[in-house]
């Protein structure tokens, strides 16, 4: 039977389903702006869950959940020997976050998985809907979590030992919440595909309907301390002074240029800046801030690094300032998997949608997966960039025009 | 009877004593480093304020404590028409503070007391020794509190509905401590001298043993606030950010250069700088910082308001970002009386001392108490002109050089 071929160009997935959908999960946690509140295992997080289970349960699917609380729903395959083509991404949300970064990837999934059933179409593989448990990462550090437990990042015993800030344990919790899995063996899956708004403004700008993203970037965290000398604001000549403030201030400007300067790939940014002093009439003699810098390439993110060190040791040096440079975190690119890539651009190909290739510059939970799967992302774009807020929007043309790309790629990965 | 006249030449303050003084002091409240912490009206203040009072009952003075806790111990004059010379400044320090701000001035004053009464000395008019209330306002806002009162910037009903951070009333307080007088008369004071360490580095650079102070600073405070837009540090180019704490970075170091530009004479600073968001990963949408502008000319202050206010607009403009500039503060300079600085530059000029004329960097309560009262201040070295923190120090020799300038102009004023 090869049913998939016969049909695959005339198959569409439900572009009024699939934003309906997007709509009543919104309704779960919904605060002030169209935004959305569900945090990792709270009421909304669970409540969301449930909603979700129960439209698997009317598709059929069999619902499947693990130690770290993901969900795989699974519609079956008719090869017993293979495992699933999985597709997903996360339903937590940032405290201020929208209704679509996490929320359109689960959903796409299962609207995948229903055109499928509603066309009758079999496949080799099962296909699977994937929810991953605290991709956010806001109740409990670190994000990814579901996804860093299934690729072996973390074991049992770190979810164990996990608590919120406000302390509850996260075992505790899930269990509390009816999520609480028993098994700690992993949902076999031979693919993974996560779509997801792009959180940026690339596809917009240039009028892109999908993104085919083949790899994420690098990313490091360098700490930065610069030490000057407290003084009085009123009473220190402006010759006279260590401020670590003003110092800081000359790094960043000396950190953005460098960034700019190097590609358009790169980035260099500063967004977490603290000061050890708060009064106005002080001058600050101790600041600290972080650089978070990604590239798509390892070694020229490794240049990258070693560049903004050297900036600020010298900018500090010229301030009168001590300043010390450690790294925090490096997490290595990812290279997507050139299989998943090519069956997902075959689909955009074949529709004539206008697409890219695209590193992602955010981490997802593909990130993880694709270190024991083989992965790829497909990306829609998002109204003038924003995510983690409330404004956050994709339209129902272009989450439709994803979700296609992803069916088609899931009907050639599992057949 | 001109005993003053006779005597003045050979008088010299007791510098053992003084110091011996210090030191007493500077174990109430003792803190790590050799530093001292008396929030105002504390058990540690009203220890403080004690032991200056059993001194001051061992010298035969008389005390007086007003409504906001200021105390005055007064030597009588032979002349009952005249008002008193009164010498002072404050004993509560800063949280993390040093054994000198403020304690030099109030045992300056008693020394002074002292001193004259040894060499049996009679003054026309009384001479008093004063301890301002609350200076340091770490406890009570605002600081210079019980030189407002005296000065009527503030009146009986603001202390009554002052509160600590903590949520406790200063009346209580200062009542439970045993330091709330009955009087809302003020202490009749005819000339008013406050000898201060100078907290910045000029003294000691040009290695004078002695400041005649001129005049306080005036000071303006603006606060800038900077609109940009939130975004992912990963996705968002960075040629498509509005990055509003890169936007104030730049603003820094305008304003800095701005103010090394003008004249050694103008203070340009930023002590405070906060971020509403604060995730390494998210480029900041809002920055909001306070300018702290000083200079001793009240048109050139204004100047240098407008100066500052232009390059925020004019750098938040080129930076993609919206920026309003608001003023918050502004308290004009304070010219001390001639009067009071003549009496205190012959007595540095008679013991030829190394001294020199300056204006103060910052607030003291004799900016406000010259408001109603001919007043100067003495300003004495202080290491590396560091103040507000444990490493503060002030020799004994500037000390006594000091309290030497402050009793030659005492003998004057009070003859």
């Amino acid at each position: 039977m090869t049913a998939a071929k016969k049909t695959v160009p005339a198959l569409e997935v439900n572009r009024e389903r699939l934003w309906a959908r997007h709509m009543a999960m919104a309704r779960i946690g919904a605060i002030e702006g169209d935004g959305s509140c569900r945090l990792a295992m709270t009421a909304e997080d669970a409540e969301a869950r449930a909603l979700l289970a129960g439209w698997c349960r009317d598709a059929g699917l069999e619902l499947h959940v693990d130690r770290a609380g993901n969900m795989f729903a699974v519609r079956a395959g008719s090869d017993p020997a293979r495992k699933a083509v999985a597709c997903g991404s996360h339903l937590d949300t940032q405290p201020h976050g929208g209704r679509f970064d996490g929320v359109s990837g689960v959903l796409a999934g299962l609207e995948v998985i229903e055109t499928l059933a509603e066309a009758e179409i079999a496949t080799a593989a099962p296909v699977a809907v994937v929810n991953w448990t605290n991709e956010e990462g806001v109740r409990y550090a670190p994000g990814l979590l579901g996804s860093a437990w299934y690729s072996g990042l973390i074991g049992d015993d770190d979810l164990s030992n996990l608590r919120a800030s406000d302390g509850t344990s996260f075992d505790e919790e899930a269990r509390h919440r009816g999520w609480l899995g028993e098994t700690s063996v992993k949902f076999p899956v031979e693919a993974f595909l996560e779509l997801h708004i792009e959180q940026g403004p690339i596809l917009e700008r240039e009028a892109r309907q999908v993104g085919i993203v083949t790899s994420v970037q690098g990313l490091t965290w360098l700490d930065v301390r610069v030490l000057g000398t407290d003084a009085h604001a009123g009473t220190t000549p402006l010759d006279h002074r260590q401020d670590a403030l003003l110092a800081a201030a000359r790094m960043l400007e000396a950190l953005n240029e460098a960034g700019r300067d190097h590609s358009s790939a790169a980035r260099v940014s500063v967004g977490r800046l603290r000061t050890a002093t708060d009064g106005p009439s002080t001058i600050v003699g101790e600041a600290n801030f972080v650089i978070d810098i990604r590239h798509p390439d390892p070694s020229t993110l490794a240049e990258l690094g070693t560049r903004c060190a050297e900036i600020c040791q010298s900018v500090g040096s010229r301030s009168g300032c001590r300043t010390s440079v450690t790294q925090r975190i490096s997490v290595p690119p990812t290279k997507f998997d050139r299989r998943c890539i090519e069956a997902l651009e075959a689909g955009a190909v074949r529709r004539k949608y206008s697409y890219r290739q695209i590193p992602s510059g955010a981490l997802h939970d593909a990130s993880n997966v694709a270190r024991v799967v083989p992965t790829a992302m497909v990306f829609v774009p998002c109204r003038g960039g924003i995510s983690h807020n409330v404004a956050e929007y994709a339209s129902p043309e272009d989450l439709a025009a994803g979700t296609n790309v992803l069916l088609d790629a899931v009907v050639q990965l599992a057949s």
